[in-house]
Protein backbone atom coordinates (compact mmCIF):
# COMPACT_ATOMS: atom_id res chain seq x y z
CA UNK A 1 0.00 0.00 0.00
CA UNK A 2 1.06 3.37 -0.77
CA UNK A 3 1.56 6.15 2.38
CA UNK A 4 -2.22 7.81 1.80
CA UNK A 5 -3.25 4.18 2.62
CA UNK A 6 -1.08 3.64 5.40
CA UNK A 7 -2.24 6.93 6.77
CA UNK A 8 -5.79 5.83 6.65
CA UNK A 9 -5.42 2.50 8.15
CA UNK A 10 -3.13 3.51 11.35
CA UNK A 11 -5.46 6.72 11.81
CA UNK A 12 -2.10 8.74 11.64
CA UNK A 13 -1.42 11.97 9.40
CA UNK A 14 0.69 11.48 6.78
CA UNK A 15 3.66 13.91 8.20
CA UNK A 16 3.64 12.24 11.04
CA UNK A 17 3.99 8.67 9.59
CA UNK A 18 7.21 10.58 7.78
CA UNK A 19 8.59 11.59 11.06
CA UNK A 20 8.45 8.55 12.69
CA UNK A 21 9.80 6.91 9.80
CA UNK A 22 12.81 9.92 9.65
CA UNK A 23 13.10 8.96 13.54
CA UNK A 24 13.32 4.84 13.09
CA UNK A 25 10.40 4.38 14.93
CA UNK A 26 9.07 2.35 11.53
CA UNK A 27 11.25 0.23 9.36
CA UNK A 28 10.90 1.86 5.95
CA UNK A 29 8.69 0.32 3.16
CA UNK A 30 10.15 -1.25 -0.19
CA UNK A 31 11.24 2.04 -2.41
CA UNK A 32 9.11 1.32 -5.61
CA UNK A 33 10.63 3.86 -8.41
CA UNK A 34 11.90 7.45 -6.88
CA UNK A 35 9.05 9.18 -5.66
CA UNK A 36 7.05 6.23 -3.37
CA UNK A 37 7.75 3.38 -1.37
CA UNK A 38 5.45 0.35 -0.73
CA UNK A 39 3.90 -0.48 2.72
CA UNK A 40 2.63 -3.68 4.29
CA UNK A 41 0.59 -5.12 7.57
CA UNK A 42 3.90 -4.80 9.75
CA UNK A 43 3.68 -1.08 9.13
CA UNK A 44 0.41 -0.91 10.26
CA UNK A 45 1.21 -2.82 12.95
CA UNK A 46 4.03 -0.74 14.27
CA UNK A 47 2.15 2.24 13.64
CA UNK A 48 -0.32 1.61 15.57
CA UNK A 49 2.09 0.07 18.31
CA UNK A 50 4.01 3.43 18.47
CA UNK A 51 0.49 5.22 18.55
CA UNK A 52 -0.92 3.96 21.60
CA UNK A 53 2.05 4.07 22.94
CA UNK A 54 2.62 7.45 22.87
CA UNK A 55 -1.58 8.64 22.81
CA UNK A 56 -2.64 5.78 25.50
CA UNK A 57 0.47 5.17 27.61
CA UNK A 58 1.49 8.47 27.31
CA UNK A 59 5.16 7.66 26.39
CA UNK A 60 7.55 10.33 25.28
CA UNK A 61 8.83 8.88 21.77
CA UNK A 62 12.41 8.43 23.41
CA UNK A 63 10.57 6.03 25.52
CA UNK A 64 8.64 4.70 22.14
CA UNK A 65 11.92 3.90 20.89
CA UNK A 66 12.99 2.00 24.03
CA UNK A 67 10.53 -0.52 23.98
CA UNK A 68 10.78 -1.08 20.26
CA UNK A 69 14.32 -0.95 20.35
CA UNK A 70 13.64 -4.03 22.76
CA UNK A 71 11.19 -5.96 21.27
CA UNK A 72 13.27 -6.08 17.88
CA UNK A 73 16.42 -7.61 19.82
CA UNK A 74 14.24 -9.90 22.40
CA UNK A 75 15.39 -13.19 21.93
CA UNK A 76 13.15 -16.18 21.90
CA UNK A 77 12.39 -17.32 25.60
CA UNK A 78 10.43 -17.00 28.02
CA UNK A 79 12.64 -14.53 30.28
CA UNK A 80 13.45 -12.35 27.42
CA UNK A 81 9.54 -11.72 27.28
CA UNK A 82 9.64 -10.60 30.83
CA UNK A 83 12.70 -8.68 30.14
CA UNK A 84 10.89 -6.96 27.12
CA UNK A 85 9.29 -4.83 29.78
CA UNK A 86 12.49 -3.31 31.46
CA UNK A 87 12.43 -0.40 29.40
CA UNK A 88 8.96 0.77 30.29
CA UNK A 89 10.18 0.91 33.74
CA UNK A 90 10.93 4.91 34.61
CA UNK A 91 14.77 5.15 35.32
CA UNK A 92 14.68 5.90 39.21
CA UNK A 93 15.01 10.56 40.14
CA UNK A 94 16.85 9.45 43.24
CA UNK A 95 18.70 5.71 44.64
CA UNK A 96 16.79 3.95 46.89
CA UNK A 97 17.32 3.91 50.48
CA UNK A 98 18.63 0.59 51.67
CA UNK A 99 15.79 0.05 54.00
CA UNK A 100 13.49 0.12 50.82
CA UNK A 101 15.27 -2.32 48.81
CA UNK A 102 15.58 -4.59 51.76
CA UNK A 103 11.77 -4.33 52.19
CA UNK A 104 11.39 -5.15 48.14
CA UNK A 105 13.28 -8.16 48.47
CA UNK A 106 11.53 -9.54 51.57
CA UNK A 107 8.19 -8.97 49.87
CA UNK A 108 9.41 -10.83 46.89
CA UNK A 109 10.36 -13.60 49.14
CA UNK A 110 6.70 -13.93 50.79
CA UNK A 111 5.18 -14.12 47.44
CA UNK A 112 7.96 -16.39 45.65
CA UNK A 113 8.34 -13.78 43.10
CA UNK A 114 11.50 -15.33 41.00
CA UNK A 115 12.33 -11.91 40.05
CA UNK A 116 15.87 -11.63 38.05
CA UNK A 117 18.28 -9.93 40.13
CA UNK A 118 19.17 -7.41 37.48
CA UNK A 119 15.58 -6.18 36.88
CA UNK A 120 15.08 -2.17 37.16
CA UNK A 121 11.39 -3.30 38.41
CA UNK A 122 13.08 -3.30 42.14
CA UNK A 123 15.09 0.42 41.95
CA UNK A 124 11.20 1.28 40.76
CA UNK A 125 9.24 -0.04 43.97
CA UNK A 126 12.06 0.45 46.16
CA UNK A 127 12.09 4.08 45.16
CA UNK A 128 8.53 4.61 44.92
CA UNK A 129 8.02 3.23 48.82
CA UNK A 130 10.49 5.42 49.95
CA UNK A 131 8.43 8.50 48.50
CA UNK A 132 4.89 7.71 50.09
CA UNK A 133 7.10 6.96 53.79
CA UNK A 134 8.38 10.78 52.87
CA UNK A 135 4.74 12.07 52.41
CA UNK A 136 3.46 10.58 55.70
CA UNK A 137 1.54 7.78 53.75
CA UNK A 138 4.00 4.66 54.64
CA UNK A 139 3.67 1.15 52.99
CA UNK A 140 3.02 -1.17 55.87
CA UNK A 141 3.77 -4.98 55.41
CA UNK A 142 -0.47 -5.38 54.96
CA UNK A 143 -0.21 -2.72 52.49
CA UNK A 144 2.37 -4.02 50.43
CA UNK A 145 1.07 -7.63 50.69
CA UNK A 146 -2.32 -6.16 49.41
CA UNK A 147 -0.49 -4.59 46.27
CA UNK A 148 0.86 -7.48 45.43
CA UNK A 149 -2.01 -10.05 45.61
CA UNK A 150 -3.80 -7.35 43.65
CA UNK A 151 -1.29 -7.31 40.81
CA UNK A 152 -0.70 -11.08 40.88
CA UNK A 153 -4.64 -11.53 40.67
CA UNK A 154 -4.70 -9.69 37.14
CA UNK A 155 -1.35 -10.93 36.08
CA UNK A 156 -2.56 -14.56 35.98
CA UNK A 157 -5.56 -12.82 33.99
CA UNK A 158 -2.97 -11.36 31.62
CA UNK A 159 -0.26 -13.72 30.99
CA UNK A 160 -1.84 -16.75 29.14
CA UNK A 161 -3.52 -14.01 27.04
CA UNK A 162 -0.47 -13.03 25.80
CA UNK A 163 1.69 -16.11 25.96
CA UNK A 164 -1.39 -17.98 24.32
CA UNK A 165 0.62 -16.50 20.90
CA UNK A 166 3.53 -18.89 18.97
CA UNK A 167 6.05 -16.29 17.65
CA UNK A 168 7.82 -15.29 20.54
CA UNK A 169 8.39 -12.02 19.27
CA UNK A 170 4.47 -10.99 18.84
CA UNK A 171 4.08 -12.71 22.49
CA UNK A 172 6.30 -10.29 23.49
CA UNK A 173 5.28 -7.58 21.86
CA UNK A 174 1.81 -8.25 23.04
CA UNK A 175 2.93 -8.23 26.52
CA UNK A 176 4.51 -4.76 26.83
CA UNK A 177 1.27 -3.64 24.83
CA UNK A 178 -1.06 -5.57 27.17
CA UNK A 179 0.92 -4.29 29.97
CA UNK A 180 0.41 -0.55 29.04
CA UNK A 181 -2.75 -0.40 27.88
CA UNK A 182 -4.16 -2.03 30.46
CA UNK A 183 -2.63 0.29 33.44
CA UNK A 184 -5.24 2.87 32.84
CA UNK A 185 -8.00 0.02 32.85
CA UNK A 186 -6.87 -1.12 36.11
CA UNK A 187 -5.89 2.74 37.67
CA UNK A 188 -9.74 4.41 36.66
CA UNK A 189 -10.57 0.86 38.30
CA UNK A 190 -8.87 1.60 41.30
CA UNK A 191 -10.21 5.55 41.70
CA UNK A 192 -13.75 4.20 40.70
CA UNK A 193 -13.29 1.86 44.23
CA UNK A 194 -11.41 4.52 46.00
CA UNK A 195 -14.64 7.25 45.47
CA UNK A 196 -17.15 4.52 45.69
CA UNK A 197 -15.74 3.32 49.02
CA UNK A 198 -15.05 6.86 50.14
CA UNK A 199 -18.84 7.47 49.30
CA UNK A 200 -20.08 5.21 51.28
CA UNK A 201 -21.16 5.98 55.00
CA UNK A 202 -18.73 4.12 57.50
CA UNK B 1 10.90 30.24 58.52
CA UNK B 2 12.71 31.84 55.73
CA UNK B 3 12.99 30.92 51.56
CA UNK B 4 16.35 28.80 52.70
CA UNK B 5 14.58 27.17 54.72
CA UNK B 6 11.91 26.10 53.21
CA UNK B 7 13.84 25.13 50.36
CA UNK B 8 16.15 23.01 52.41
CA UNK B 9 12.82 21.58 53.87
CA UNK B 10 10.95 21.03 50.72
CA UNK B 11 13.79 19.63 48.94
CA UNK B 12 13.32 22.24 45.80
CA UNK B 13 15.23 25.02 45.19
CA UNK B 14 14.50 28.66 45.90
CA UNK B 15 13.61 29.46 42.18
CA UNK B 16 11.59 26.75 41.59
CA UNK B 17 9.60 27.81 45.01
CA UNK B 18 9.78 31.47 44.25
CA UNK B 19 8.17 30.33 40.72
CA UNK B 20 5.33 28.14 42.43
CA UNK B 21 4.74 31.28 44.44
CA UNK B 22 4.11 33.41 41.14
CA UNK B 23 1.46 30.37 39.45
CA UNK B 24 -0.11 30.51 42.63
CA UNK B 25 0.45 26.61 43.18
CA UNK B 26 1.55 27.81 46.52
CA UNK B 27 0.21 30.53 48.92
CA UNK B 28 2.40 33.07 49.54
CA UNK B 29 4.08 34.02 53.06
CA UNK B 30 3.97 36.41 55.40
CA UNK B 31 5.27 39.81 54.59
CA UNK B 32 8.09 40.59 56.73
CA UNK B 33 9.44 43.77 56.10
CA UNK B 34 10.00 44.89 51.95
CA UNK B 35 12.30 42.20 51.10
CA UNK B 36 11.53 38.61 52.61
CA UNK B 37 8.10 36.58 53.94
CA UNK B 38 7.70 33.70 56.36
CA UNK B 39 6.39 30.78 55.63
CA UNK B 40 4.79 28.03 57.76
CA UNK B 41 4.74 23.89 58.10
CA UNK B 42 1.54 24.79 55.80
CA UNK B 43 3.78 25.81 52.96
CA UNK B 44 6.33 22.52 53.92
CA UNK B 45 3.49 20.43 53.26
CA UNK B 46 1.80 22.04 50.15
CA UNK B 47 5.73 22.24 48.43
CA UNK B 48 6.00 18.46 49.17
CA UNK B 49 2.58 17.77 47.59
CA UNK B 50 3.25 19.93 44.87
CA UNK B 51 6.68 18.01 44.69
CA UNK B 52 5.32 14.77 44.96
CA UNK B 53 2.58 15.11 41.84
CA UNK B 54 5.08 16.46 39.56
CA UNK B 55 8.23 14.62 40.60
CA UNK B 56 6.51 11.02 41.43
CA UNK B 57 3.08 11.25 39.61
CA UNK B 58 4.10 13.02 36.69
CA UNK B 59 1.83 15.31 36.34
CA UNK B 60 2.15 18.53 34.22
CA UNK B 61 1.94 22.11 36.27
CA UNK B 62 -1.84 22.86 34.91
CA UNK B 63 -2.66 19.49 36.41
CA UNK B 64 -1.36 20.10 39.18
CA UNK B 65 -3.02 23.15 39.81
CA UNK B 66 -6.37 21.28 38.71
CA UNK B 67 -5.59 19.00 41.94
CA UNK B 68 -4.62 21.75 44.57
CA UNK B 69 -7.92 23.86 43.49
CA UNK B 70 -10.12 20.69 43.87
CA UNK B 71 -8.22 20.30 47.14
CA UNK B 72 -9.34 24.16 48.19
CA UNK B 73 -12.51 24.19 46.94
CA UNK B 74 -13.47 20.35 48.33
CA UNK B 75 -16.27 20.60 50.82
CA UNK B 76 -16.98 18.55 53.66
CA UNK B 77 -18.57 14.96 53.37
CA UNK B 78 -18.12 11.81 52.12
CA UNK B 79 -18.99 12.71 48.10
CA UNK B 80 -16.82 15.33 48.11
CA UNK B 81 -13.84 13.27 49.24
CA UNK B 82 -14.77 11.25 46.16
CA UNK B 83 -15.30 13.77 43.85
CA UNK B 84 -11.89 15.58 44.98
CA UNK B 85 -10.80 13.04 42.76
CA UNK B 86 -11.97 13.91 39.87
CA UNK B 87 -9.62 16.15 38.05
CA UNK B 88 -7.11 13.33 38.14
CA UNK B 89 -9.26 11.83 35.12
CA UNK B 90 -7.33 13.08 31.70
CA UNK B 91 -9.65 14.23 29.46
CA UNK B 92 -10.17 11.65 26.89
CA UNK B 93 -9.40 12.41 23.36
CA UNK B 94 -12.21 10.59 21.59
CA UNK B 95 -15.95 10.20 22.47
CA UNK B 96 -16.23 6.19 23.91
CA UNK B 97 -18.22 4.51 22.16
CA UNK B 98 -21.69 3.42 23.38
CA UNK B 99 -21.07 -0.11 23.43
CA UNK B 100 -18.10 0.72 25.43
CA UNK B 101 -19.91 2.82 27.93
CA UNK B 102 -23.12 0.48 28.64
CA UNK B 103 -20.11 -1.92 29.33
CA UNK B 104 -18.80 -0.01 31.93
CA UNK B 105 -22.74 0.75 33.77
CA UNK B 106 -23.00 -3.26 33.39
CA UNK B 107 -19.46 -3.80 35.15
CA UNK B 108 -20.08 -1.33 38.07
CA UNK B 109 -24.10 -2.74 38.53
CA UNK B 110 -22.10 -6.06 38.53
CA UNK B 111 -19.58 -4.77 41.55
CA UNK B 112 -22.49 -3.13 43.07
CA UNK B 113 -20.40 0.43 42.70
CA UNK B 114 -22.82 3.31 43.14
CA UNK B 115 -20.63 5.48 41.16
CA UNK B 116 -21.60 9.37 40.93
CA UNK B 117 -23.22 9.79 37.15
CA UNK B 118 -21.07 12.60 36.93
CA UNK B 119 -18.07 10.90 37.63
CA UNK B 120 -15.29 11.39 35.15
CA UNK B 121 -14.05 7.74 35.43
CA UNK B 122 -16.95 6.53 33.45
CA UNK B 123 -16.00 8.26 30.21
CA UNK B 124 -12.11 7.32 31.22
CA UNK B 125 -12.75 3.90 31.67
CA UNK B 126 -14.62 3.27 28.84
CA UNK B 127 -12.36 5.32 26.32
CA UNK B 128 -9.40 2.71 27.74
CA UNK B 129 -12.02 -0.24 26.78
CA UNK B 130 -12.44 1.19 23.40
CA UNK B 131 -8.34 1.03 22.72
CA UNK B 132 -7.77 -2.04 24.07
CA UNK B 133 -10.33 -3.64 21.96
CA UNK B 134 -9.04 -1.46 18.88
CA UNK B 135 -5.34 -3.34 19.53
CA UNK B 136 -6.72 -6.54 19.31
CA UNK B 137 -6.30 -7.44 22.86
CA UNK B 138 -9.71 -6.81 24.02
CA UNK B 139 -11.09 -6.79 27.79
CA UNK B 140 -13.64 -9.40 28.16
CA UNK B 141 -16.21 -9.50 30.97
CA UNK B 142 -13.75 -11.98 32.82
CA UNK B 143 -10.66 -9.75 32.40
CA UNK B 144 -12.91 -6.84 33.56
CA UNK B 145 -13.89 -8.63 36.60
CA UNK B 146 -10.91 -9.69 37.26
CA UNK B 147 -9.36 -5.67 37.53
CA UNK B 148 -12.37 -4.14 39.17
CA UNK B 149 -11.80 -7.50 42.06
CA UNK B 150 -7.69 -6.22 42.14
CA UNK B 151 -8.93 -2.55 42.17
CA UNK B 152 -11.04 -2.80 45.25
CA UNK B 153 -9.15 -5.07 47.04
CA UNK B 154 -6.39 -2.15 47.09
CA UNK B 155 -8.83 0.41 47.94
CA UNK B 156 -9.93 -1.18 50.46
CA UNK B 157 -6.54 -0.97 52.52
CA UNK B 158 -6.11 2.14 50.81
CA UNK B 159 -9.81 4.30 52.13
CA UNK B 160 -9.85 3.69 55.59
CA UNK B 161 -6.16 4.95 56.10
CA UNK B 162 -7.46 8.19 54.49
CA UNK B 163 -10.31 8.15 56.17
CA UNK B 164 -8.89 7.73 60.19
CA UNK B 165 -7.81 11.63 59.16
CA UNK B 166 -10.73 13.72 61.02
CA UNK B 167 -10.06 17.23 59.00
CA UNK B 168 -12.32 16.11 55.91
CA UNK B 169 -9.60 18.58 53.66
CA UNK B 170 -6.90 16.64 55.42
CA UNK B 171 -8.54 13.13 54.26
CA UNK B 172 -9.00 14.42 50.48
CA UNK B 173 -5.81 15.58 50.43
CA UNK B 174 -4.24 12.19 51.61
CA UNK B 175 -6.93 10.37 49.36
CA UNK B 176 -5.98 11.90 46.61
CA UNK B 177 -2.07 12.06 47.18
CA UNK B 178 -2.27 8.47 47.81
CA UNK B 179 -4.28 7.74 45.30
CA UNK B 180 -1.47 9.09 42.83
CA UNK B 181 1.19 7.96 44.73
CA UNK B 182 0.20 4.72 45.53
CA UNK B 183 -0.05 3.91 41.33
CA UNK B 184 3.56 3.54 40.84
CA UNK B 185 3.87 0.60 43.31
CA UNK B 186 0.88 -0.73 42.16
CA UNK B 187 1.29 -0.60 38.83
CA UNK B 188 5.40 -1.86 39.19
CA UNK B 189 4.31 -4.55 41.33
CA UNK B 190 1.96 -5.70 38.32
CA UNK B 191 4.79 -5.58 36.18
CA UNK B 192 6.91 -7.60 38.35
CA UNK B 193 4.20 -9.98 38.27
CA UNK B 194 3.99 -10.19 34.27
CA UNK B 195 7.97 -11.07 34.25
CA UNK B 196 7.75 -13.70 37.14
CA UNK B 197 4.55 -15.79 35.69
CA UNK B 198 6.07 -15.00 32.04
CA UNK B 199 9.40 -16.50 32.64
CA UNK B 200 8.01 -19.17 34.56
CA UNK B 201 7.63 -22.49 32.34
CA UNK B 202 4.11 -23.29 31.53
Amino acid sequence: MRLAELSARSGLPSATIKYYLREGLVPAGETEGSTWARYDESHVRRLRLVRALTEVAGLALEDVRRVVEALESAEPGHASRGAAQWPLSAPVAQEPSEVAVRRVDALLARRGWDLELDSPHRRTLAAALDTVDGLGLPATDEVLDAYAGAAESVAVVDVPRVLAEEDPLVAAERLVVGTLLYEPVLLTLRRMAHEVLSARPS
